[in-house]
């Protein structure tokens, strides 16, 4: 498969799993001439190169960064400031730059504190795809095939630089959709930040008991799945707990409440409460989820 | 494969999920000579017959017990006593009954309730297998290959019951384990009804926001795998929750207190907490779970 959509030369900075993914997503359908990776890890750019996943790399940003037609930030979301300001001086008003951070309002106001204003060739973007796992090793070229990447452009957005992160990810195999910034991280507040906060704290709880050993022996199937995403980097989702507060807040309390009354329900033996909740969830969980 | 342990008369009362997949997979190693169904709905049972599950069946629970040497009780929780109630007439001291109900200290008291005091030959049980389907059409034989089963004998168990039902499971492919009918209901508290409770809130507290349509649209594979215990039948998870109440309320407890200091955590953006709690989570799921 070939596409008629190529970037000369692209900056991947952050060659992990999203980073690495993208980059073989572009090779794979030749929608690329050059790729040179950057990060802090140089033993890891060196394995993404081996891998044959990048060209070329530099651990200094702005080296890496220079002559670039479009740089994707794949950092964490706490590294994105930093990169930023890494990169700005090999930013020229034709160099597109877009991210896959899984917070988007944060990124305007980081690019707003580095640039001064928002620069017009920005365009924050988030995939809806990943893996409980991480590292270049973990990337592959199939991980956005009929998922959807999310972009989030401002009034000022160039759209010929939107036309073309919205070509980048298409070529991925992605479907894309435009959402304001705002709402993308109420929406993933929601979906993924929430149920992700859960599986965390449910592991964390059955650990810290007595009889954790014993208890995590006895965990069926159902446990395995609920769990998986408790399997995921830390510090990666330490930053987007820390980077979409105000929005995870809101949805913790909202369920915190919810979970409060089930409680309850149990406690009283409220048969009707718990039977009309578990009906209308798995009601719910089968129409979306099918 | 075949095996040397063989039920003659085998009783099946809920020819559903657990009940299909008992009676399937004994069959498989030609461990029973002839399965009678029984349960409230007949056409339900005239299909487990065609699907050739069962070999006849009943509605009338006393007559399909009737020289049975083993009565396996694979309804919903809820409808133990009832059905204990109504083998009853049916019972010798030659009967071996057994259950596979996900709480065992309830099942102790509804024995007791209706015999007076514990039969020598119950012996409770509970597969730590499943799916979250449902029914008799989501059957196989092999649901239980290398899986648990729990055996919870009292001290008045009669040894060659106890020694019947361990083999019948063993001949489905499970490993047999014993474990204190109190404990049994502690730590599946833990691993197993508060995940439920979790898919099911979390699914119900989403569907409830007004963007519900939205938000599940943008639900990633990490979210399906999450709430896919969220699709399991309501009315036999209602059942658990009534009957193992007092457990599920304490850890449901202590979910909810770690929960609000995560919450806590993110809103005054103390990083150390957060890391070091997914840190800890990740390395406990990663080492028990594979």
């Amino acid at each position: 498969m070939t596409t008629q959509f190529k970037i000369h030369r692209l900056c991947v900075i952050g060659v992990g799993l999203i980073g690495g993914s993208v980059a073989r997503a572009l090779r794979a359908v030749n929608a690329v001439d050059h790729i040179v990776g950057a990060g802090r890890d140089s033993a890891h750019l060196e394995k993404a190169k081996q891998l044959g996943v990048i060209d070329e790399y530099n651990t200094d940003l702005a080296i890496a960064a220079k002559d670039a037609d479009l740089i994707l930030i794949a950092t964490p979301l706490g590294a994105i400031q930093a990169t930023l300001q890494a990169i700005k001086p090999s930013v020229t008003d034709k160099t597109i730059i877009t991210d896959v951070g899984s917070a988007k309002e944060c990124v305007l106001e980081q690019a707003k504190a580095v640039f001064g204003a928002l620069p017009p060739r920005l365009v924050p973007g988030h995939p809806i795809a990943g893996t409980e796992k991480s590292g270049v090793e973990a990337s592959f070229a199939e991980l956005f095939q009929e998922r959807r990447v999310i972009l989030s452009p401002q009034v000022q957005t160039d759209p010929a630089a939107l036309a073309t992160v919205r070509d980048m990810w298409q070529a991925c195999g992605a479907s894309v959709i435009e959402m304001q910034a705002h709402h993308h991280d109420q929406v993933l507040a929601a979906t993924s930040h929430l149920p992700h906060m859960l599986a965390y704290a449910l592991v964390d709880t059955l650990a810290r008991m007595d009889d954790s050993q014993e208890i995590f022996e006895f965990a069926a199937g159902g446990f395995r799945d609920f769990t998986r995403i408790a399997s995921s980097d830390p510090a990666m989702w330490h930053d987007i707990f820390m980077a979409n507060r105000k929005e995870i807040v809101k949805v913790l309390r909202a369920f915190n409440d919810d979970l409060h009354r089930l409680t309850k329900a149990v406690e009283n033996g409220d048969s009707e409460f718990l039977k009309d909740t578990f009906t209308r969830a798995k009601k719910a969980r089968d129409e979306f989820c099918g």
